[in-house]
């Protein structure tokens, strides 16, 4: 089970590259905000006051829309979280152990999982029957507290979201020391890492023109066959539905450190226009990092309601909207972002009047490679996008 | 829009390596046989016949547990498709709509998702309100029945099924004319494709002594961070719960094409027990295609029942088994390849008496990297293993 020769050369070389998850820098900051959150504690204690911390408040009534920057903004209120307080007792204690669990994890120079971290934090209390914590989603929600109260990524305490999405195109990245080219990857793709922080990731040689994202990954294995991005000089990337943190956090630093346009082609359904609302404005849950995870200037591509008449598409790939969508389309369109905008008023009111969906594959009614030969082409030569 | 030059010698250079999802030679004989299908409902109709198609029965009364071959097979009984029979008109059209879209796909050298062939073949039949396909669950099961009828794999129809799991190890692939080097994979991985077949994915220089296939991507990313692979010389992959085709046919390649033994780190539950059983004997509901999915040497490294008290982890980390837990034991108790076999029988007993079910992250209790440190090391070392 020794290290064997053969893969020697190439971790030797490289092993100096490797500098864990996040730079040792703002590890260095982030264990000092964990300690700092921890003597504050200690002090009150030792003054003879009820200790207590201070955590941001994750609610709609504490989200911003900036209209300048355009994404949402968290808020300045906060909640108090005491440990003399029966009902804030059990909360105060889990915050303060998951910092404890991630500065551990930064010290130990590795990552975790969120269903990792909770574990790692899963303890029956001391001559008691109480364990820290009944289910994940405990964790997770105090685990996003954390992120927000100590001003950092989730990424940056070394706790990571499941990984989805691809990547292939004109462009290389390293990936912790690793040479990647996505120009040379086959059908299968580059899987998207979890943390995509510079730290990890650095972008090399790259001369794609624009990204385009689509939803989901059967749609991606269309394009990639198509060569599509070696034909429109792009990157692809697909994030499997609703994109998870790496690969939003991905498409932000494509954005902004290469200034590449990022084009989004979704379902015309109220959930292809959350993914697009989440990609370009952020997430209501997510808004604290808004900052450095939405990307104002992405665009959307299509489906587009008008695209059954456009395209002359048949009956056929009509799916009906439910109460639900409805219910959704409305919500959507009501969006401070969307709301002063009329292309997607019009968008949204010709989606509900039409009383249907349509997914991207509907295209390949049309022809297999429609989408990539005829579609998306003619929506890039025009420069027609919804913004 | 026009194709760059950046990316021109690498393709140049490759693209004669391009020969679509299977070789051309199986390509031929995959359109002979769907027009000898169309040949024989022909023949019929000019015999003044009742036109009809067979269809390997593809029901639990219809499978075998070859003993010898340690697989799950397809028995011979057939069912008879008739264009005049009321109740078998509408799947005798579709069966033979979905060959010709398969026999246009391969001819276009192109190959579509189950969605995509839904969409490919889905139209409102001429004069009348009948759509060919009602929902996708229609058209999906026609194709695992041409699939069986036809003798061939779905890649082979240039179908492919959602694309899923990940790849990072001491081997090199070429993926379409793209040479792939899985021990520079950074953090993300190589994305396993969905077609996994000869014809798009050869295997080059591989020093790796065996695979070890992980239940999910969270688990792998552990196993990656910590450099398993590097120090142990193997290739580590996942299939994010239950591997699709494209996993196993990689994995059963990598087992019969390079002899590597295949190692399993589940969770302890129903659940990863059967994810085992389909690695390892097939699926019922591929069973047609098991002689060349399946690894009847597939091993079970674990988490097993006893690591409860092996390992000495805390009461924490048990979930109690729910009562479709218990039957789902039961059943897999009973299937043949486990029936005959003390340690199996010993393992799904000893869950039951446990009641409890333990996930692979639940190791992370007693410390980060005792999984890849500890846990798998001592197995590895003491071959110990259930088969």
């Amino acid at each position: 089970m020794a290290k064997k020769k053969t893969t020697k050369k190439a971790t030797t070389k490289k092993r100096a590259k490797r500098v864990g998850p996040v730079s040792r820098k703002r590890d260095a900051e982030t264990i000092a905000s964990i300690e700092q959150l921890a003597d504050d504690v200690t002090k009150d204690g030792l003054k003879g006051r009820d200790p207590s911390v201070d955590i941001p408040l994750r609610t709609v009534s504490n989200m911003n829309w900036n209209k300048r920057k355009r994404i949402l903004e968290m808020g300045d209120a906060t909640q108090s979280r005491e440990l003399f307080n029966v009902s804030q007792a059990r909360k105060f204690m889990q915050t303060l152990l998951l910092a404890k669990g991630c500065k551990d994890l930064i010290q130990a120079q590795k990552t975790l999982s969120l269903r990792g971290m909770y574990y790692m934090s899963l303890h029956t209390i001391e001559g008691t029957k109480e364990k820290t914590f009944n289910e994940q989603t405990e964790s997770d929600t105090v685990l996003e507290d954390l992120e927000v109260g100590l001003g950092g990524l989730r990424e940056e305490l070394h706790v990571f979201a499941k990984k989805r999405g691809t990547m292939v195109g004109n462009i290389t990245v390293e990936d912790n020391g690793d040479e990647i080219d996505c120009r040379r990857m086959g059908t299968g793709g580059y899987a998207i890492p979890s943390i995509c922080e510079p730290s990890v990731m650095q972008f090399k040689k790259c001369d794609a023109k624009f990204v385009l994202h689509v939803e989901k990954d059967t749609v991606w294995s269309r394009f990639n066959e198509d060569r599509f991005w070696e034909k429109h000089n792009c990157i692809l990337t697909e994030g499997s539905g609703q994109p998870p943190r790496g690969v939003r956090r991905l498409l932000h630093r494509l954005n902004k450190e290469l200034g590449l346009p990022v084009y989004c082609l979704l379902d015309c359904d109220p959930w292809g226009h959350y993914i697009y609302s989440v990609i370009k404005q952020g997430s209501i849950n997510l808004a604290f990092e808004s900052e450095r995870m939405a990307i104002p200037d992405a665009k959307f591509m299509g489906i587009r309601a008008d695209d059954y008449d456009r395209c002359d598409l048949s009956a056929d790939v009509r799916i009906a909207l439910n109460d639900r969508d409805v219910t959704r389309a409305r919500q959507i369109a009501d969006y401070p972002w969307f709301k002063d905008k009329r292309p997607w008023q019009k968008e949204i009111k010709k989606l509900l009047s039409n009383g249907f969906k349509m997914e991207v594959e509907s295209l390949i009614t049309k022809d297999i490679s429609y989408v990539t030969e005829v579609y998306v082409p003619e929506r890039l030569k025009a420069r027609d996008f919804l913004d």
